[in-house]
């Protein structure tokens, strides 16, 4: 058993949904990760981390509307503004879906279904670099 | 320290929260696997895990009838219709729950709460077939 | 390699968020936990966990006032009542928010950004003791 664990950065483009499976698949195959769990943690509060379907990019035009409405830009009852309109639906968003997850390794990569891959959901509208934190642990 | 890991295969019967909890202590119990952690992810994204009360199933009941408030089903906005009027609604129920739980095991089974039970949640209104890994870190 | 886990007892003074980083941070430090992975597990159904920002404390403000509007206490069609108007609604904010959080550690701290801390979101209204393990792998 070992534990290995790398800092990814990812570019934004402002509110979406990037996919990353192909980028964690490939670090995993750089330090021969065989079998084992591996840990994704996104170290902010204004954009998180989601499993979805990556087969029709409807879906995620879809989630994007769906939290558009769930969660309001700048609500007249927020009292944190200091950073912009989508600053606090941001971090509302974020408490909605996840800054942790953690995904079975079999035989190298990630165990996913057929139609998951994962992305970060950045939730601010401007872009940004967002630090991505991968930890194995496993054989 | 060892890692041991596992698929198992629940049927659902369509929108509903069918407990899982028995099943994976069976699994910790038959492999002697007695402390660490043991994480559960589902392969899917129109299904998901949560942890909730076992004791009262109204909780269950209003569970349900509040996510399909949440979340309406055939939203007029939705592109993602070509599998049902109930599938974009579940990626979102999705979303907003868990596919991944991390969980203590202690003396050979889960290290729950007394009232908690694990779930899985159908979020399609027609049975099916969902992959569940178990990976357990421990000794 | 090792594993070591403890259970902490929290006391939150009715609905809000409570931050426990520091507490986590002593535990790792007094064990001398440098590198791996933390899991933090709320074994409770109407309190859970979540990663917020704690610069500004009106962001929790914000929080706990848009959870708020999103699961009304006492609804009419709830038939789980007997804890309270305040119960149903804590099992549901406890579904949308997390019971499981892993986070890395790294250098014998959690590896958090520089605006995250941890919390537990106490939905009741009255003050409860609420229990937490915690279970470290690594070295």
């Amino acid at each position: 058993m070992k534990q290995v664990s790398k800092e990814l950065v990812v570019h934004t483009h402002g509110r979406e949904l990037l996919e990353i499976t192909t980028h964690i698949n490939e670090w995993l195959r750089q330090n021969s990760l065989q079998e084992g769990i591996l840990n994704i943690f996104i170290k902010h509060t204004s954009a998180s981390l989601t499993i979805q379907e990556n087969a029709d990019p409807d879906v995620l035009v879809d989630l994007l509307f769906y939290f558009e409405q769930l969660v309001e830009d700048a609500h007249p009852e927020f009292r944190h503004r200091a950073e912009g309109p989508d600053d606090m639906s941001a971090h509302i968003r974020s408490a909605l879906t996840d800054v942790s997850l953690t995904i079975p390794v079999m035989n190298g990569a990630l165990n996913l279904g057929t139609w998951q891959g994962v992305y970060v959901f950045e939730h601010r509208t401007s872009p940004h670099s967002r630090r991505i934190v991968m930890s194995f642990i496993g054989t």
